[in-house]
């Protein structure tokens, strides 16, 4: 059968797990270490495919669980799939949908079989499992589909306060103490194994859509390696990391990913989900993660977060009322390029301008492909102490916000 | 002393008052006649400068009012004028702030100074008179710049339901009866001419910024004639004519246009202010009208209403749910040109997208440029006929929403 995905590693860094490549896909490659901005109901907000093209994005993501919600994975199955409906030609990917139906719904159960809801758009009972989530991404027409996975969250019931353990409790997870959470952990690590198999089995174009697999395990080590053992006994295109940047702490998210990364197969594409900060997509990279996600760029730059080399630039503090400077003097987005102000786009947030979103949005997602950039270049010429100079915000502490 | 503004006459109609031609600034030149979309707060709402241009605009507005509040035309001058802060590098026009403290403000008094108002923003007393739009007008640093007038309702109180007369009553508009309205058009009149001289006196770049008078005189032809005479009796680049659309019935509109637009001196550019709707443009193209503004384009398209040749589409419609095709099958607009279907559109104004306002956005502003393209060429070719052939809805009753 023919595949629908061809990853090449061009090169090896000498120090660390970290490789340059490209993967092929029915919708054209895209360059390896990758980020893909996040648009979510088959758009990033406010941006034209033109201009998301020009931020250097190859690959974008969609979410499932938006979709099939609204307009229906059936209509876009009808419109012709993904990208024909939002006119994006090149690869996209789509998650499963369970993330978010976990984390932004009302639950009414978790089984077995998955997770029944109620939608937020008119509440309807709504079931997401395995077959379904698969039925939904293969109407979208991703490139790279998700596996329909059980994400428990990674942090220790015992380290939470008691908003969140009734929140934790709300969302279906009966957690009371540390016994409980690696048993749930347990749990979702076995679940995850039967629901990729059921995954695969439901996937009706295994030669056009590349069907990742994803690794749980929560903080715990032991779990981790019995989940890539387990998912990465079925030979799929690439495999994810996921429970990753659920509600850890820095520390945590470095050991696990240090620790479970390098246990992939090393001649697949893998996948850390959404994560993260400039900090934590070195510290991956290094650790021989091949592809990324995060929201950061497009919500914080809604929210008039300007990311630079040097650190944010929260643009509707009254410190640039008057700063004729651009975000970032020598940044090659289409923002800075335009002479954009500081001044002007601190008015625009202030007026609630469309604009104000879409210029920072565009802005923070170049510095993200420009970051990738410079860590290819810093992988294929040995370089890291120059990326080190070149980005002050990689040796910054990462402020979690 | 040099002229900020030089206009040519390069054709005339042989069947009507309409000419076309072209207008030099110091930002460059707008072809004749001219439609300016509406860029309230330095930005038309969600259009980067470059995606105004592909409209094929050639001359934007900003309003005084708004960026005078917020802002402050201050800091805007020290920021370097509208030009700069927005980053259009082509023509700008401002209206002189007067018609939204009227129409948008707490009133707080109304008399031959100005009009003194409550500021949207913070509630802070405001003050404008001729002076100060002119100061406002001088710091924006706009091409054209616009007298402060005295704009009262068009509409005969008469004729006026009562929650209307209480609305004309709190925006300080006293009017009881019919003789009152007359009595106000005649003030208005005179108040206007007063202003304009102030204005003059006021306008500190008349070799930068071409200031143009405005016409007022509501739907009664005698006070127009005479606010003409007055207005047109101080040598001026351009004249406007305002107080048109603003409660009046289409058969009002027309007859105003068609009988004050010919009064106004030849070899001046012709301005009038907020028309209009398609059939209102060609009307008032044929009385001699070289200049337009209005939200519609806009406006309409945030509101999910596309214009095309045979009419509007209202895209929340059920009905386009699952229509692939474009807005308009031979629009060149970036919109229609990159295959957006009314199926995605409606999405994304049911999902509350920012995209979705921006493309049908770009696509109005572009189908009134398009027809500002073919009036020039019926113009210049005597083609009317084929004008009213290629847009039907030229035919059709204009409804004013």
């Amino acid at each position: 059968m023919p595949q629908p995905l061809h990853f090449t590693i061009e090169h090896r860094c000498s120090e660390s797990h970290a490789r340059v490549g490209h993967i092929q896909t029915p919708h054209g490659a895209f360059d390896t270490p990758a980020f893909m901005p996040i648009g979510t109901r088959g758009t990033i907000r406010g941006l034209t495919p033109r201009q998301i093209r020009e931020t250097g994005s190859q690959i974008v993501l969609n979410n499932a669980y938006h979709l099939m919600l609204r307009p229906g994975d059936d209509l876009i199955a009808r419109m012709g799939g993904v990208h024909g409906f939002m006119r994006w030609d090149g690869p996209i990917l789509t998650d499963s949908g369970g993330y978010q139906a976990y984390s932004m719904s009302d639950i009414n159960s978790v089984d077995d079989e998955g997770v029944t809801f109620r939608s937020i758009i008119d509440g309807a009972e709504i079931h997401l499992g395995p077959e379904r989530s698969m039925e939904v991404q293969n109407n979208l027409g991703a490139d790279v589909i998700m596996a329909f996975d059980d994400c428990p969250p990674s942090v220790d019931p015992a380290t939470l306060n008691e908003s969140r353990k009734r929140l934790a409790k709300r969302k279906g997870e009966v957690l009371t103490d540390s016994r409980d959470h690696h048993q749930r952990l347990v749990i979702a690590n076995e679940r995850t194994v039967r629901w990729l198999q059921r995954c695969v089995a439901a996937h009706s174009k295994p030669h056009k859509q590349a069907l990742f697999g994803i690794v749980q395990g929560g903080t715990n080590p032991d779990l981790r390696r019995q989940s890539v053992e387990a998912i990465c006994n079925i030979d799929l295109p690439g495999y994810a990391v996921g429970g990753v940047a659920v509600g850890e702490s820095p520390d945590q998210i470095r050991s696990t990913v240090e620790f479970t990364v390098p246990l992939l197969p090393e001649e697949k594409p893998r996948y850390l989900m959404g994560v993260g900060y400039e900090q934590d997509l070195v510290m991956a990279i290094r650790a021989g993660v091949d592809m990324f996600d995060c929201v950061l760029p497009t919500r914080n730059g809604r929210n008039a977060c300007a990311f630079t080399r040097s650190g944010v630039l929260r643009l509707r503090n009254a410190r640039y009322a008057e700063d004729d400077a651009r975000i970032e003097e020598d940044c090659d987005c289409h923002t800075c390029q335009n002479g954009f102000s500081r001044a002007y786009l601190r008015h625009l947030f202030a007026s609630r301008e469309m604009l104000g979103p879409i210029l920072v949005s565009i802005h923070n997602i170049r510095h993200y492909q420009r970051l990738m950039l410079d860590i290819r270049k810093a992988i294929l010429e040995d370089s890291w102490s120059s990326l080190s100079r070149d980005w002050p915000v990689l040796d910054a502490p990462v402020s979690r916000e």
